[in-house]
């Protein structure tokens, strides 16, 4: 519990805007195109802070937009991103990185001289060539990724504290105008988000090997073991506990969001997914030929950067992420005084 | 909150251990050979439950015995197994898979002609083949697997809760004998866990792939981010919210452990594996054509188990494992009502 107060006093909103006006919000109008799990976290993390004085939302998907209005998420809510973007300060598209040309070429006609374009996608580069070319200014890009997320989907699986001290990494082009990457750092910065800045080509490699291949290699074994005809899936279900169900919850993930996200960072996905297939096919090898001190060297050295994790305050120490009811009685060592004894 | 007192109600071990005598224990002495996570677990929960009048507690390893005398664990304290297992009613094995057989050999000379011997090793043919040749009574040998686990090892990191509401497998060779078999299931539902029985054979296979194979992914991808020279570790760890963390957790298990889980279940082990690499291949195939279609409908078929683990109680629904603090504010359901919209 005194961790979970440590994080409440961090996520004080107005410290987070300092040294910004206290009094102005920060932004006129923000549009939000997409009302999904990232887009309604951002409105509701927005409106925590007072960070816009209009949260305009557009989808176009009438039921999501019809949840949004009936949860109060905005201050208005449009059918298209177009309608939303008129007279916005900053416009930040939240659909999976395929429909980020599309929304840009929709709200390029209306768009003010002065208003920041952004998006949350989980590819950089490609979310850049889409829309940078038909933007009237592209120099108030500011692409931008928070790296934060669960499994769950819609409108109603958003929440104000999804960002609280996760990531947010910020790929502005180098001719970026520096008022907009600080406006826009800013907003993330009092949503709760420490915020990073590196290039769309970095980013987009960081991000195959953190977060794009865990999720494939997560649906791809769950797909594995559908298909397995002497496991029966109710066996697989049951017996979950001893490791599988911690992939099916990532393999939960939205499947449009997902699919473009391969289609869309190729490159270094192909890369990374070629080394991992190298390195389990050495594992292989080790497992087949009996080597056990090799299998023995790579799950010892993975234990320093579960524990770099645990300091960076990005994931919990307790047993099972603290999933367990019985996690309050029980102790939750990082580093457990005495280790596991082989008895002979 | 609803869902953890249903689970405590659930947890009675009176209502467990009917229809058996709730005056006297189950067992006279229980021998706990290796006080390492599940060792410390089922001592803690044996107690729990009083099933035994004693339990006699071995570990060749100083420090952790010691520790588990400082805790309180058992009854009595040995260096040796043979000195524990001497005039037990109940003997098991808490080592890790290979190291079964030595145990077996050690305990064999002092064992009574009714003493039973079980273990709780993730593979279950190996020990088999190692220990009953050894054995004054092999038929009075049932092994048993609880499918039930943390990241953490040690005495320090085990609780009487970790078997509640999970399933411990037994798999008694054809010819055990049934009060044996029926006394070891008894204990089993005594410490909270769901007994089911299979052969030795299937067990290996269905925990290859729920759990041997996402072992080895995990430990796999944590090494081949350590190994990427682009990305430095500090980035690993900084973004790893984005997927990567949940695999450094299963990755931060117990390495001598799951050394002797893939050199003792080698066959079923490479089965999966062969299916999980094809698979893959195929995967990374769609990737490099661009087949946005063939993603989609992978990543679209693995919801089905997931939700069938959710309602199966083998895990939560809440977003992230309910591991954010803002979990209690936040709507937490297992299909949202309106699916993310993609906007344009």
């Amino acid at each position: 519990m005194a961790d979970r107060q440590a994080l409440l006093d961090r996520q004080d909103p107005l410290d987070r805007q300092d040294p910004l006006d206290r009094q102005a919000p920060l932004f006129g109008r923000v549009a939000i195109v997409g009302i999904g799990l990232i887009g309604s976290s951002l409105a509701r993390a927005i409106a925590r802070a007072g960070l816009a004085g209009e949260i305009a939302i557009a989808d176009r998907n009438a039921a999501a937009l019809a949840r949004a209005e009936a949860l109060g998420l905005g201050t208005s809510y449009h059918a298209t991103a177009a309608e939303a973007a008129k007279s916005a300060d900053l416009v930040i598209a939240c659909v999976p990185v395929g429909a980020c040309g599309p929304v840009a070429a929709e709200i390029a006609p209306v768009l003010s001289a002065t208003a920041i374009v952004s998006d949350v996608g989980s590819v950089k580069g490609s979310v850049i060539r889409q829309m940078a070319p038909l933007l009237p200014n592209p120099r108030r890009l500011v692409p931008a990724h928070p790296v934060a997320g669960t499994e769950h989907s819609g409108p109603d699986a958003g929440f104000a504290e999804l960002f609280d001290n996760r990531w947010c990494i910020l790929t502005p082009p180098d001719d970026a105008e520096a008022d907009a990457v600080e406006k826009v750092a800013a907003l993330w910065k009092g949503c709760g988000a420490n915020v990073e800045v590196m290039t769309s080509d970095h980013h987009d490699l960081v991000l195959a090997i953190t977060s794009h291949l865990p999720h494939l290699i997560a649906y791809n074994i769950v797909g594995t073991a559908a298909d397995l005809e002497q496991v029966t899936q109710s066996e697989v279900i049951k017996f979950s506990a001893g490791g599988f169900r911690d992939f099916t919850r990532i393999a939960a993930s939205d499947p449009t969001m997902w699919r473009d996200v391969f289609l869309h960072n190729k490159d270094a996905v192909l890369e990374v997914l070629g080394r991992f297939s190298e390195d389990l096919a050495a594992l292989q090898r080790a497992i087949r030929w009996g080597d056990g001190e090799q299998l023995f060297d790579v799950f010892t050295r993975t234990r320093a950067i579960r524990r770099g994790i645990i300091e960076a305050g990005q994931d919990t120490a307790s047993p099972d992420f603290g999933r367990r009811p019985a996690v309050d009685a029980a102790p939750a060592p990082t580093e457990p005084p005495v280790k596991a004894a082989k008895a002979s």
